[in-house]
């Protein structure tokens, strides 16, 4: 193989792809990138840890077909410390990398053969939903914080992908929090299928495939589910610029979520979400870590009975350091209540809201709590159970 | 104690003060910083690891005098989640600190009291030395990073100070190399003293009063060297906003360095800095990690005999990942030189030389080169020891 290919370009595709590459995997073939060189002018760039795959092409002059595996590390850290202008990139038949800038930059990396690397599967998909990457970047960040990064429950390390009547359910939970969001398709945004279908995609992938993707962007992401892999298809419609990542799917049961939802409450506060967020995150600075466990309490009361102004009071506490205690003006309909919280929890899905006013659902005792955007057209809710107060 | 201070004052002065805190020491009340009431209207905030001490004036609203030590991490990260705007510290007899803002935040820390911490020391000094700030900074970040990390050699881990025929020394060496500024005594910056002096300061006190030192001021630096500490005043003539850093000072002989600069040369190369900047960094790369002794291969070639036009060729080899080469044009003063070199030593003094040409000068085998930036009134030496090739 013998390519010239811009600085740019290189540092681009290299970007992309290296994202599939996992540390875990022993063979170090796999911590390399597979360049192919095609029939149109460009090179294939293919890297994956098996359980998931990214692949780009990158334009560039072609001397010399050929294809060779290219050890990501040194390979990018060194593109990334060239000017802008370009690069020369020889393999022989050794699998040695000749790296050249104008003669007088000269690097020799030793590769590995394009034989033993695996090739990107072709799925057999029955199923293609089709979303605007706005949409799916969005949802993937309201939903992946809330899976479990414990990896003996690994159906809890993914998230369910659910086709429900005229709508898409994106749903995660590591069992003591739930997000859920419900897609309508309206738009360019479709299911093509007419069977059911339940799927849970590796929480890994999709944290992958969310840095791919861009919040300004309206154009389709094309989700291809087969029996075992899912493949994601970013700027399918523009051909040249064409991402795609492929996963594996989760085997498992995902919990039925919806025994869980709360649909009665004792309290409705409405809050300011970014003054419930800032203070929030200051009273954490004084939240007990013990046993993983943060804790916070939270009592609500309204100035006057039948009045619906009230005072959200957030207290925390950690011996030898201190306590804390900060007031928010709210809307209460309903009761007093007292609960305490994983402040973590609340934290997270703060971080996600984006409606100028927050919703925070309460009941008693340890029954299920709910923290939702204050919106019409609400689409998003997340479940969170409370802790045992002190 | 009760006062009202506005956020950022807070902010900024334990910013300044909590330089001085090191976790090295074990005593709690030493994470802390003395907050006490002056007569004028401000709080004299102080900092000390008893190696070294920082201490600042803020203003503030008094209510009531008083003193108190207030633990530096829980208060300074929840100074800095406050909202600007008046925030009110009272701290009860029992050393109880009551933060509050707007009467709807109140936090409560443990403090110490103030009678169990030590008192800025009062030096008596005989020697002055008064610097800019611009001068002193430069010098620091010229010199510093030559100094030894390793604390079982302590006279290594500081600077020496030196007082010289119309100027002042300051060296730092790890004993593989040595970084030696002369300062000229012109304009503000002079040394009030007829005695000769020797004094070492340790690294660290250095470190962080240069964080405190800003290159565009102009503004003296007092240094008031005692016997055993050494005192620095920042803002000196501005008065209200004073900075004053206490450290001590370290007790050994300083290497005779003027013995082991080199006077003559086999070869003085002239290059351009930027270009030797880059080209060193990315060769870097492929530098091999052996013993902590990191090398490459420096080959200077004149084009043509009898002609100062050349070539330097940087070399560097790691087995399993690969080589590499860079050439860069170069002057050439001398003969063909082979020498190797620890990369990390080159890297280090490339990092401060700000002239567009620097000039390498070298020897044969093991005996010591030197690096310079090329300029007239140059006063910055840079001496370095090679390393036996493989």
């Amino acid at each position: 193989m013998k390519v010239i290919c811009s600085q740019k370009s290189l540092e681009n595709g290299t970007q992309i792809v290296q994202k599939a590459i996992s540390t875990k995997l022993g063979l170090p073939i796999y911590n390399g990138i597979l360049f192919e060189v095609t029939n149109d002018n460009r090179i294939h760039l293919f890297a994956t840890d098996s359980e998931i795959g990214i692949d780009y092409y990158i334009p560039a002059q072609i001397i010399e077909h050929g294809e060779v595996v290219i050890p990501n590390k040194i390979f990018s850290d060194l593109i990334r410390k060239f000017s802008e202008g370009n690069i020369e990139i020889e393999s022989d038949k050794d699998n040695v990398i000749h790296i050249k800038e104008e003669d007088v930059s000269n690097y020799k990396i030793f590769g590995f053969p394009a034989e033993d690397f695996v090739t990107f599967p072709n799925i057999q998909s029955k199923i293609k939903i089709k979303l605007t990457q706005k949409i799916l970047k969005d949802t993937l960040q309201e939903v992946i914080f809330a899976s479990s990064r414990d990896e003996s429950r690994s159906f809890l390390n993914g998230i369910l992908f659910k086709n429900v009547e005229k709508g898409l359910e994106v749903a995660a939970t590591d069992s003591h929090r739930l997000a859920l969001k419900k897609i309508k398709l309206t738009g360019k945004n479709k299911i093509e299928t007419d069977s059911q279908f339940e799927v849970i995609i590796p929480q890994r992938a999709l944290t992958e495939l969310s840095k791919l993707l861009t919040f300004e962007d309206d154009s389709i992401v094309e989700i291809d589910l087969g029996e075992k892999q899912v493949n994601f298809t970013i700027n399918s419609e523009g051909g040249k610029d064409k991402i795609r990542l492929f996963s594996r799917i989760i085997d498992g049961q995902f919990p039925d979520y919806n025994q869980i939802i709360p649909r009665q409450f004792k309290a409705i506060i409405t809050v300011n979400t970014e003054e419930f967020r800032q203070k929030m995150e200051r009273i954490t600075l004084f939240v007990k870590e013990d046993l993983n466990t943060i804790r916070l309490e939270t009592h609500i009361f309204a100035q006057q009975p039948g009045e619906n102004r009230g005072q959200l009071i957030l207290k925390a506490k950690t011996p030898d350091i201190g306590d804390a205690n900060e007031q928010i003006p709210c809307l209460v309909d309903g009761e007093y209540i007292e609960i305490s919280f994983n402040s973590r929890y609340i934290n997270d899905v703060l971080r996600v809201i984006k409606t100028d006013q927050t919703e925070i659902k309460l009941n008693e005792n340890l029954n299920p709590a709910m923290i939702n955007p204050l919106s019409k057209d609400e689409q998003y809710s997340y479940v969170l159970m409370p802790v045992r107060m002190d």
